[in-house]
């Protein structure tokens, strides 16, 4: 067998330290996921530290196995974004581990929390659609079932949006779907419109859910953004090279170096309370709003 | 300060081997390698592995970073997607580490390599546009100045399969981009389209190029695939969402668990000659071409 030179393991147990930060989320595939990943990569190697990528697929099973590298000293710390927990519940697991955690889930009293505006800005979203005349505005991309805190989150606040502009709410313009890629969001669509809704916009929950969005109006020619205005959320890469460019909810401030400089803190020793900050957001304009 | 407990180390100095494999590539935000190292995390979960992510930018600094991972325990070999050496160079560059070289650079004969068939694709690309009665056949996306050794044996065999059909070559139908991204291929392509060309067909580098050459079209009002039929490479995820969905080259086989069966057989002591596998593709048939 090859010989391995185990530095590490002398290096680790000299300084106490990795130098390698984990990353925890569900799924690389999900461009939101890659490019948080490579933003949070960035601002680490700045710091002199690694990150360690994690895919938890949004399982339990997955979210614990984080926490079982930074209890083998294989990462200093961990910034998780969770599907399957919410704040008390990763304040248990993590035992000494310092953590961030990242999203939407409900936020515990012991665990550092990066969030981002999801009320503000979905009614901010919504405003926006208002603003331009339209009326029956849907919401399409939450969970069939249980729905994730994020979806929760945005979902009520665009039915709070709509309430305080006196706007109906009707349950067949909240349109779920079976799975968090692209297709489904297209097929749940398609299965909408064939039965002809009065419906002038879209509010997506995520870019994937607007990219199936764009794919099924376009399919039944219904013009973006003339007929129905479209809006997606996370403002992902791609999103400036569709036709039309995508109208998306963006993080305005740097998420990434937000919660890295946190988990340093903890790192480097800070006891004090937890922490939770928000990060704003803005409406960055594309071509299928008009 | 929080005390790590560091088991890690213990446990590298203890067996010699991390259960983590290390895997390089230039950058996350394309969907690509955000794909493979999906699928990579994967195929080696099944055999108690861990996968750690490094991007090294394309630059020669983030390639030599791999090897000092191996060298220091991190990991226990690495697969890698080299932008700046061949085969040879990283052989230099790797001493004892159990390495797997993936892409196109030149093979070294010391170390096992993963490459995709591009010539034969790259041939049957145009042949298939050739069979739909294209003759104006463009070829996108390859880089301004020095050309990767993937652009440069798709570009080649680009050329070879219009000569073989006995079809011109036109320096005005090759068209580089400036960035690997979507938008320097919308940019390049329109410049191109603005003096009219003849043009029926366009074989793309890669997806992100086909993703920018659709925007392109479709921002001038030329339909695809009745007038001009697009093929891209790669065929990423998001290539079935897009309006027309992507005809693009794909791998037929698994190239992430065939990178990795060669690797794990290296890491426990395989000592024979270098293996070159050669992965086969197909072409993934959307609405893009007739």
């Amino acid at each position: 067998m090859r010989e391995n030179k185990p530095n590490n393991g002398a290096r680790v147990l000299a300084t106490g330290r990795a130098h390698v930060l984990g990353f925890a989320f569900a799924d690389l595939r999900r461009p939101y996921f890659a490019e948080l990943a490579h933003e949070f990569s960035q601002a680490a190697s700045k710091h002199g530290c690694r990150v360690f990528i994690t895919e938890t697929e949004g399982t339990a099973k997955g979210e614990e196995e984080v926490f079982a590298d930074a209890r083998s000293g294989l990462v200093d710390g961990v910034i998780l974004h969770f599907e399957n927990r919410n704040g008390a519940e990763v304040a248990a697991l993590r035992g000494t581990t310092p953590t961030v955690f990242l999203g939407e889930a409900e936020p515990s009293a012991e665990v550092d929390h990066v969030s981002m505006d999801n009320v503000p800005a979905a009614v901010d979203a919504v405003n926006h659609l208002y603003s331009l005349g339209r009326r029956h505005i849907a919401f399409l991309g939450h969970e069939q079932g249980i729905l994730t805190r994020t979806s929760a989150l945005r979902l009520e606040s665009y039915r709070q949006a709509l309430t305080a502009h006196e706007l109906p709410l009707d349950p067949r313009l909240e349109i779920s779907r079976s799975e968090p890629g692209s297709i489904s969001a297209e097929t749940a669509l398609g299965a909408v419109l064939d039965r002809e809704p009065a419906m002038d916009a879209i509010l997506c929950r995520d870019d994937l859910a607007a990219i199936g969005t764009l794919r099924a109006l376009r399919t039944r020619n219904i013009p973006v953004p003339e007929s129905i205005a479209v809006i997606g959320w996370d403002s992902i890469g791609l999103a400036s090279s569709l036709t039309p460019t995508l109208t998306s909810v963006a993080e305005a401030e740097n998420l990434a170096a937000t919660a890295l400089e946190l988990l340093l803190e903890r790192i480097n020793g800070h006891e004090g309370p937890a922490r939770h900050t928000t990060i704003r957001h803005h409406i960055n304009k594309g071509e299928s709003t008009p």
